[in-house]
């Protein structure tokens, strides 16, 4: 499948890299490819810049938003919450008509600090307003519970764990759900419609301070049952 | 220990058994001791009235919260969250001074119909509304994140599960946290000071949600790491 994953992150980066891995064409999309390219710096996080990342994954094209999009069967939502629906727009409705969108992001507002609040809770989400602002699209919100190495590789865990989608287009879920059991999840869980994606975003504050309590992002919740 | 549980539905009466099971003497409190044990109807849940449990539990007392606290070593508060701070001043904050409390519930709203939203979150919780009307008290929040029954016989699950703990008093963590252990738990992560029950508080529009899609409440999460 032709895949457009949206954002130059780590979590575009860990997506791009998971899914050449498993045999997709990837197209990284970004607001200008070449200022993304002269960037030297790492980010805020100190993560080295995406040069550095693109160097080692010469298979991965880096084009514009749009481009991106425009060439894809399917796209990746991997940018920060509050860029979402920019990021989306610099993409194009028409690009994103028709298409199954995979949507990572959460709400977080670091604008009081650490840790982050929500921007949008508990009777809306950032996956409904993606679906609201894009109604020909078919949002599936998945992913956006476990850290961007984990999301792609979660075998590095010493047991399966779980992930969730949710959508209101039951064939794109479908889609999502055969792209992650051959990232290597083993469990699965449809929440529903696209405002379940209330639930995997209210999960942060609990996956934050659980991350500071353990003093690592590397685990993921199981649903024992 | 001499403990009070206040509150006589499905989670008091839950945590009732399972305390008086691992040693403990207990003692439900309910506003009208009298009124609670005359009620022969199911409640809205369809469960059995508390005098039909009460008659098979026969070595756990019933009394008046004030007089269930002033009698606790150490206090459950096992009600709903819209009546947590009027059960807190029935019980009365001179009978609650110096204790160890553990915080249960969840700050559910139906106002709206099911699932339920969320009175207080993300940047305030129940717990620490709790700790704030009763600085005397030591409030831990923990077992709100998984249903009755597995709150005090987590091995019911095929394997280990996690719970957590809140709280600004760390001697009080160890104590419920010890009492979380003898009643089955093999995993209690400490998230810090009570204002972490903002992560707790906020899994519930997932756990619900969980429910729904497996069709049972008899699962929890486990931090797989």
């Amino acid at each position: 499948m032709d895949i457009a994953v949206l954002g130059t992150g780590m979590v575009g980066q860990a997506l791009a890299g998971g899914l050449t891995r498993i045999g997709h064409a990837v197209v990284v999309g970004t607001r200008d490819p070449d200022a993304t390219l002269a960037r030297t710096d790492p980010d805020g996080m100190g993560n080295p810049p995406f040069a550095t990342w693109h160097a080692e994954h010469t298979d991965v094209a880096l084009a514009t938003y749009a481009d991106a999009a425009a060439g894809a069967d399917l796209v990746v939502l991997a940018g920060n919450g509050a860029a979402a629906l920019d990021m989306l727009a610099a993409a194009g409705a028409d690009h994103l008509a028709g298409k199954v969108l995979i949507d990572i992001s959460n709400p977080l507002d670091f604008s009081a600090g650490f840790p982050p609040s929500l921007f949008v809770k508990d009777t809306d989400s950032l996956g409904e307003r993606i679906q609201a602002a894009f109604p020909e699209t078919k949002v599936v919100k998945s992913l956006n519970t476990l850290t961007a190495s984990l999301m792609v590789d979660p075998a590095q865990l010493p047991e399966g764990t779980t992930v969730f989608v949710s959508g209101d287009d039951a064939r794109a879920k479908a889609t999502v759900s055969d792209i992650l059991t051959a990232l290597g999840h083993t469990d699965v869980i449809d929440l529903g419609g696209i405002e379940s994606a209330r639930g995997t975003e209210m999960l942060l504050p609990l996956w934050l301070r659980t991350m500071g309590a353990l003093g690592t992002g590397m685990f993921n919740i199981k649903v024992v049952r």
